[in-house]
């Protein structure tokens, strides 16, 4: 953290009684939860890739949708969001106002969640926009949900729908932090995963790390408006959309069966104020299925989005 | 963090009974020590402000540096280094041989002061590599070093020697982590900061933060062989070298005169092998003032790296 992070920044932090020394410091100093494990993210977006400035995408957007992610990561953990830090490399050209911008959108999320911004590194450069986000939470020991839990027998458990984000939900997403801690408290779950990159690789990577294989009934796939309006407009069919658009920041979870309706029954009353649906089933083996209205069963490739390098 | 943090840092992380979960989750799971505070400090290089990748610069130096500019924060707050994130934005022409020398410079540093890297989120985009190294730490309550503690009839006493860094030991930076470690256990520091950007500026940070004067006697600063070389290729004097290149990384500290005499006379075993010198006081005031030889004053501008915007 270096010391010139800028006014705009500091200067507005909220005393916090978390934070032991006053922002600006070197670093920040904490005080932890006791009794807590301490969780941790980081989180890269850069303009060009993840977004782009314009009349579609606010500064402020860019501050929420960073900090977003990042407490989209915690809730996948079934973590509580304490702090977060921010880095930021920011156009020579423009950058004071940009970063003002950023700082708006970040507060304001932050103070939804209760997260105190602690502290971050401001940087001018040539290049375009880039945030990076780290975000500290707190989770009881052994409570953290993982991606490699799940087990045969379990149902798969989505919030929301999904598909179509590009059209707008993918700079204003609402990360599942209080529905995750809800669940938490309330029901067991065996593996928790968020949905960046697309429904069934996100899918498909909580199945490889449980050494399970993924049943997913299409029929049942909740569909957001979004990916039909999205397949209108670009190609595919809403159901493709769904399952590879990415970017929906809902929860996919595995749990056993009678959490699993349990769950689904304590939908649409807050906190769980949101559809939560069951769309298939973990088996014993490998990989993802889709299985069709009539039972019929065919291999369901994982799709979304890879960060790809032509070495 | 997202899932797609690539195999080649995330299969080569360690064992570490520090980490709760095993890497490669949404996010790490951390045991923090008991009854300490959690430090947090977040850093971002960016290819050709803070490095230029080339024959002087390996991706491995940068991965190095990445890491060592935050540790040396830690070590600014008295503080020992627990984990570490890192997130990167790669060339996506090339990025994933980079991205494993950067591993390896990351990893070398880790190893060496105990780190665990617990995580972190890997991008690929057409622009140049960004690196941004969030270091977790911890310190007992209320020990943490401040900027804002130094007092009336302190000295000012710094580690090791300053000037012309960037003629190599801006990238081969060595944190001052244990030395730190070591002062904190043995003096009572009243404020400290790393020289990041420029010793006079860093040192008017901290007599800013503190409503304090700072007086620079100019024949006692530590002058490194470098800043005489830079000197003679890029002008100025090896002192002015010394007083605003910055990338030193050296520590500045404000003590008691008891204290910062017991310090000067306790360098040159481990762990204080390096120089360690008393360059002024601390008076009632502010701003910096510098004393020369013969004990005349006058004013001393603060200089070093400020990022700029054209707004």
């Amino acid at each position: 953290m270096e010391t010139d992070f800028v006014a705009w920044l500091v200067s507005r932090l909220p005393a916090d009684p978390r934070l032991e020394v006053p922002p600006g410091d070197d670093a920040a100093v904490l005080r932890p939860p006791a009794l807590r494990r301490t969780v941790i993210t980081v989180d890269m977006l850069m303009e060009g890739t993840d977004f782009i400035l314009g009349p579609d995408c606010s500064p402020q957007a860019v501050g929420h949708k960073a900090l977003a992610v990042s407490l989209s990561d915690l809730a996948a953990m079934g973590a509580r969001p304490e702090a977060a830090v921010v880095a930021v490399a920011l156009p020579r050209h423009g950058g004071d106002a940009l970063g003002r911008g950023i700082q708006a959108g970040l507060e304001g999320l932050a103070a939804e969640h209760g997260v105190v911004l602690a502290g971050g590194d401001t940087n001018a450069w040539d290049g375009p926009l880039v945030i990076s986000t780290t975000v500290l939470g707190s989770v009881a020991p052994g409570a953290a949900w993982r991606r490699d839990g799940a087990r045969p027998g379990d149902l798969l458990v989505v919030t929301g729908a999904f598909g179509g984000s590009l059209l707008g939900r993918h700079l204003a997403v609402r990360p599942r932090v209080r529905e995750a801690r809800f669940i938490a408290d309330n029901f067991p779950v065996h593996a928790a995963i968020d949905c960046s990159d697309g429904l069934t690789l996100d899918l498909a990577r909580m199945m490889a790390a449980s050494g399970t294989r993924g049943v997913v009934r299409l029929a049942d796939v909740p569909i957001h408006p979004d990916a039909i309006s999205r397949a209108a407009r670009d190609g595919g069919t809403p159901l493709d959309r769904a399952l590879g658009d990415g970017e929906d920041f809902e929860l996919i979870l595995a749990l056993p069966p009678d959490a699993a309706h349990g769950l689904v029954a304590a939908a649409g009353t807050p906190p769980l104020d949101l559809p939560i649906t069951v769309i298939g089933v973990v088996e014993e083996g490998a990989g993802l299925v889709a299985e069709a209205a009539d039972g019929s069963r065919s291999p369901l490739e994982p799709r979304g989005f890879v960060h790809e390098f032509d070495s």
